[in-house]
C-alpha cells in the first residue's frame, strides 16, 4: 500500500522527532534534499500533493506563488498557533482547509513570557554573564534590577496565551490591565480600548496577541514613549507586531528600560546591535517549545493529517 | 552637636546609596579606609561603638573575635534577612540587640526563584547566550527546554520567603511540596517530614529555607539523586545549604538536571566549573535586592538605628 504524500516546508523544529516517532505513516517530501529552487522541485514532484506540513511563521512564508505551485493541495498543517505566515484568503478562495497547534502551546508561551519578564526586570541573564565573566570577584556587587511584585502590567491581546499571563502574574500581587479588539465580559482586568492608554497606565506591556493587518507595529514610537524609561516589552507573539527600528532607539537611548524578546522581524536574523545591550533578554523564538509541547505537538500533527486522509473532521482547524 | 556612631562592616551593598541619602545622622566608621587590620582598628577607633552596621551573609562574618573588640557593642544591624554570619550565642551572652531585614525582602526573594526556575527549565539564559554569539542564523534551532506549568514543586523551608514562591506557583498549575521542620497546619501544600522524601517525589527543589546547623548540607548526595536527572535545584537561601562540590559533579554527569543558584558556598567567588555549564543559572547573590527595596532597606535600617540612640523598641527585631 502506498503512504499519503506530505510535503514540508520549513521544516518544522519538530520535524525530525516526528519523522523517527511516527515511521511508516506518510510518505513525506522533503525539498531541501534536492538542489532546486523550491517553485522548480514543487512543479517536478508535487503536482499530486494534497497535505503540506508547514513551520510556524518567522522564517518560512506560504505565499500564493507556491500556493500556485500545489494544484491538488487541499489541507495545510503549520506546527504553530500563529497563520501569519499563509496566504489565507487565497487558502480560503482554493478551499483549502487548515489545522494549527490549537491551544497546546499556551502555558509554555505564558510561562516564558513571565520569565523573559522577571529576567528583564530583576537582570537575571545579565547578572549570569557577569558572574561567568569572573566578574563578580573582581567588581563587587552587580547593580539591583527593579522589582515585580506589585507592579501594573498590560497585557497586548487577551486571548489564551494572555489569559494564562495574566493568571501567572496575579501569583505576583501584579495589577493587571489589557488591551484587545473587545472588552472580555468575563476578565477580572482593566480594559484599555487602546494600547496607547494601556502602556501609559502599566509599568511593562507584554504582547501575546496574533500578528494581523491591526496589529502590525502596533508597538510604535508613542506607545513606547508612552510606556515611558522604566517600562519594559515582553514580546512572545510575532517581531512585527513592534517596530523594531524604533525599539532599538528607544532600547539604546533610555526611552524604555528593557526588553524580553523571544520573536523578532526577520528570524532567525536579529539585529546585532541587541547584541551588546544589557537591558535587553534575546531568545531564540522557543517560547512555545518544550519537550513535552514537542512531543504533544507531533501527536496533534499526526492526528490532523491522519483525519485528513481518513476523511474524518480534522483535530485543530483553523476556523474563521 | 555630636552625631551617633555607627561602625560599619562589609559594607552592606546598599550603604552608598543609604549614606547619601541620609545624611547628618550618624557618623559612620568605616574600617575599610585605613590601612589597618580590623581588629586593630576596632582596638584603636571603635571602643565607645556601640552600633555595628553589617553586610548580609557570604563573604562577612561577625565572630567573637571582632566581637572581643568592642566593648561596647550594644547592636547589630544586618541589611541581610539571614543571621547565619552573627555569632549569635556570643551576642546574646553579652546582651547584644539585633535587627535585620524583617520581610522587606520575601517577595523579591520569591520572583527571583520563580525566575531561576523558569530560567533552567526553559533555558532562557543559555537561549540568550546562543542568540548572542550569532548561533541561530547559523546552527538553526535551539534544543527545547522543559515545561514548568504543571510540574510538581518541592520548596525547602516554608516560611515567609517559601508561601510567596508557593503562592506563585500555584499560578502556574504547579503541584506544591514542602518540608520544613514541622507541617503548617494553614498551608494547602503536601507535607514531607524529610526532604530526601520530598526529593523523591517533586521535580523541582526550591530552597528558601535558612542556614542552620540543621540545615547545613542538607541537600547531599542522596537528596540528589532522589531528585534525579531531570530534575532541577534552586537555591534562595544560603550556598552551605547544598553540598556544593557533590551539586557540580552531578550537574556535570548528567545526574541532576540543572541549577539555578543565586548563593554560593565562598562568595563572591563561584566554582569555575560551573561557568561552562548550560543547564545552570548563576546569579551574584541578588535574589533579595531591587532598586525598590534598596530604597525601603536603607529606610528600615536607618529607623533601627534612630530607634536605638532614642531609646525606642527596634523596628525588626531579631528574636528568639
Amino acid at each position: 500500500m502506498e503512504l499519503p504524500q506530505v510535503l514540508v516546508l520549513g521544516p518544522p523544529s519538530i520535524f525530525p522527532y516526528l519523522e523517527s516517532q511516527f515511521p511508516n505513516r506518510f510518505f513525506f517530501l522533503k525539498p531541501w534534499l534536492y538542489n532546486l529552487p523550491l517553485t522548480q522541485f514543487l512543479t517536478s514532484y508535487a503536482q499530486s500533493t494534497q497535505a503540506l506540513l508547514i513551520r510556524g511563521g518567522g522564517s518560512t512564508q506560504l505565499t500564493s506563488a507556491i500556493i500556485d505551485c500545489l494544484p491538488s493541495l487541499k489541507l495545510v498543517v503549520t506546527s504553530s498557533v500563529g497563520v501569519d505566515h499563509l496566504d489565507l484568503p487565497e487558502l480560503r478562495r482554493r478551499g483549502v482547509a487548515i489545522a494549527n497547534a490549537g491551544n497546546l502551546f499556551s502555558e509554555d508561551a505564558a510561562d516564558m513570557a513571565v520569565g523573559l519578564l522577571i529576567d528583564v526586570l530583576r537582570k537575571v541573564s545579565a547578572g549570569d554573564r557577569f558572574v561567568r565573566q569572573g566578574l563578580w570577584s573582581k567588581k563587587g556587587d552587580f547593580p539591583p534590577g527593579l522589582k515585580l511584585s506589585g507592579k501594573r502590567i498590560g497585557i497586548v491581546g487577551l486571548g489564551k496565551i494572555g489569559s494564562e499571563v495574566a493568571k501567572r502574574l496575579e501569583g505576583f500581587g501584579c495589577k493587571v490591565s489589557y488591551n484587545s479588539r473587545t472588552k472580555k465580559s468575563m476578565a477580572p482586568y482593566s480594559y484599555y480600548s487602546n494600547v496607547y492608554e494601556l502602556a501609559a497606565n502599566t509599568e511593562a506591556l507584554i504582547i501575546c496577541c496574533a500578528l494581523t493587518k491591526e496589529t502590525y507595529r502596533l508597538i510604535n514610537k508613542e506607545v513606547m514613549q508612552a510606556l515611558g524609561k522604566d517600562g519594559v516589552i515582553v514580546n512572545v507573539g510575532r517581531g512585527l507586531i513592534i517596530d523594531e527600528k524604533e525599539m532599538i532607539r528607544c532600547l539604546i537611548q533610555g526611552e524604555i528600560g528593557g526588553a524580553g524578546l523571544d520573536v523578532f522581524e526577520n528570524e532567525p536574523n536579529v539585529p546585532e546591535e541587541l547584541f551588546n545591550l544589557d537591558n535587553v533578554v534575546l531568545s531564540p523564538h522557543n517560547a512555545v517549545m518544550t519537550y513535552e509541547s514537542k512531543v504533544e505537538l507531533s501527536k496533534l500533527v499526526v492526528n490532523n493529517l491522519e483525519a485528513f486522509f481518513s476523511n474524518t473532521p480534522l483535530v485543530s482547524p483553523v476556523v474563521d
